[in-house]
């Protein structure tokens, strides 16, 4: 734990994950700390831990995604765990049946967890009312994602320690991010302050209500800053698009050499993945030393057992 | 067990599970009991049987299917085993292959049982005559489902005692249905009386043959009845439709407190589920505490990890 | 082991398995050993081998693939090892993102080996040089299919011991087939005599330049033969034909008992399956006992288990 961070919580006490907006900072931190303890654990030791061994968790995942899926998976088999993936659309997936029945039969099939992804904001939320098992938010539509933004804090953390005053950058496709809201939520509470970038259509001034400095200029939000956390551009949805071209967006918004420069002399550049190399960012940079993406990657894994052990844990104690 | 069940069996004998239809009822018996000492071993004990530990059981699902593929997948691992699960529609897993050959691959990549899915009636039986390691039947075309069927009748003996003379009615697409045709054979080998309704369309009189009651006239089905059985009325289908519309359904057979109220005090609703809550019943009914659709799911990893457990234990003796 | 085969070598030193033209003779035999002793082991013990419990495989398979994915799941999981497949097509799996930064973000993933299956000729390689954990060629475009050709090779082995002076016939689609190739290579480093024969049209002149003997006429390709691989004609590329029909395919170069009988007394027949009955062979001499396309099959469990194990186990030292 970096100096400077106290943490008066001694005990996890939220068996569901629903978003970082309804976490304390005291949470937020005591999470971390949780995963930072599960991966000092692996590296020096190498040895299986087994916490949750016997326990089935049950990934729902009611939008395709490869990644998060797959990273769940690994943090669970990596504490012992048994994992069934039931992956589809939604549509395949219930025929016709309702969100609440899908999800009072996967508790009947005894689950010990439910990591959902589903395209409805908030369908996490309503879950957890309904079923006594435990629900990690996998990602709810535009709404929030929060194991992808405690692992970005955390790698940012890893990187700069305490985030207190820290200036972070988020730039690129803010608008339906919900990786842009889970992050601006957690950093905020941790102190940092926090710069939203990019074109004007895809990062709306609204969000300076949130507690964000929003502009629309690439150098403005970069200048001295120390970490930026660039967005995937989406490809795929570029026909109903917000700016031109892509070509047009990485020369303005594309995080080059020079514009990398005029940030701090230690800054970080996260990126979420899968990387659009010459879009976001230029080829070269995403290889140097000061991206942390793979780091992410890994992070991932030991936040992720965390927040399982943490939330699987504590819900067995309250049943 | 309820007294005036009297199995004279003292062991199982079958390493297939290929329908109820050729089951006696004292092995129907013995299978339910089998589930039940399992059942009450997870609740009182919650460790972890491992009585399958180091077999390999594969799930051919040649058809799509999630609820009764992940199902198996829960109670094998339940067991210990490993599972793998080969899904798909069956000519992109075949690409023109037999199904003898494909069984024989499967055969020889180490399976300790075939859990089997197929579109085709009487696979299983031919899969069991050609391979030498268990065949468990997850449902061929509208013949047989039997782990279905006893995972219902497991529940109903698990709410209204021994099932003898008991009256069930199954309403619904009984047609082309392998729940119902599993369900009438194991429910009549154990003395219960069995009516089916429906629209005269899904519910041909041929079945009185079988030894069933048959009738268009939901209050006559439901009247004095112990347990009822919904079968879901497939949404999907609906263009080839056999009754006019989902909602005239609704209105004459879809069950209703009133109808419900006809019933014995007591009396139980299942359905298989997916629900369609508003077509086969009331929502609110369906909600109600006689409705014990949640514990058929839970059941059913009991029941099949009962089918698995017997079924390959079996088999080793016999090679 | 045969009498005649010296394997001089005594470890195993390459982490990867990219291919068979890159392996020496020794390489094969060593890697053929290993497998033999697993299968010996399975065989007379039938305990667990858990030489890569807590490891983590993981299967990249960006071209469909159901039978080589599944016997690699198995290999691993028989060795104690956790898998996580990744299947789907190459364009919804990475989004755009390059070859190269799916395969660091796998290894981030704390992969201990990737097993991939890729369309481009050349992945493998590409891959080995930019990640430290080892990298499975499980099939590269119409390059190489290494584990494919092992396991043919240990069943001929198996069958007709020692394979220096056995005189081995290809028959079928060779011109785009890896299978072949892999095949190829493998058969003349152990001293076989090698005949590819089919259509002219699938079996091409160039062929000989890299040691092979090359006929179009399936009796002089078969004439004394020790043993004949059959391989499988692609019905679904059947529009972009080149040769006029099955049937005349299956009259001409389908293997009948009239021709099986111009080889060896003791001849045998492999095919890498799906098996097209009629087509590439007679049904019966498929069912006869000459047939060993099932302990193929059986045999590719041991072989990818010896893959897997020797080559991490190396990687390990290595790092």
């Amino acid at each position: 734990m970096e100096a400077g961070d106290i943490v008066a919580m001694k005990e996890w006490s939220k068996n569901s994950l629903l978003g970082i907006e309804d976490l304390s900072s005291d949470e937020i931190l005591f999470l971390l700390d949780e995963a930072e303890t599960i991966k000092a654990q692996k590296t020096t030791d190498g040895s299986i831990i087994e916490s949750l061994r016997g326990k089935r968790i049950i990934n729902l995942f009611m939008e395709p995604s490869t990644r998060t899926r797959v990273a769940f998976e690994i943090a669970a088999k990596s504490l012992g765990a048994d994992v069934i993936s039931i992956a589809g659309e939604a549509s395949s997936l219930t025929k016709g049946e309702t969100l609440k029945d899908t999800a009072m039969n996967v508790q009947a099939l005894g689950a010990d967890a439910i990591v959902l992804r589903h395209s409805s904001p908030g369908s996490p939320l309503f879950l957890s009312q309904i079923v006594n098992v435990p629900i990690i938010n996998a990602g709810d539509g535009a709404h929030e994602h929060p194991s992808q933004a405690l692992l970005d804090i955390y790698t940012m953390r890893e990187k700069l320690g305490n985030l207190k005053g820290k200036r972070i950058t988020i730039l690129g496709d803010i608008r339906f991010s919900r990786v842009a809201r889970s992050n601006l939520w957690g950093l905020l509470k941790l102190g940092a302050v926090v710069t939203l970038a990019g074109p004007s259509t895809l990062v709306p001034k609204e969000f300076e209500k949130l507690g964000a400095r929003v502009t629309h200029d690439p150098n403005e939000a970069l200048r001295g800053a120390d970490a930026v956390m660039l967005l995937r551009i989406q490809h795929e949805r570029q026909q109903a698009s917000h700016f031109p071209s892509l070509s047009e967006y990485a020369n303005v918004f594309g995080l080059g050499r020079s514009t990398f420069d005029q940030m701090k002399k230690n800054a970080i550049i996260l990126h979420p993945g899968p990387l659009n190399r010459g879009v976001e960012i230029e080829s070269e940079l995403a290889d140097s030393n000061r991206a942390v993406i793979l780091q992410q990657v890994s992070n991932g894994i030991a936040v992720r057992m965390a927040i399982l052990q943490l939330c699987i844990n504590c819900g067995e104690n309250q049943r």
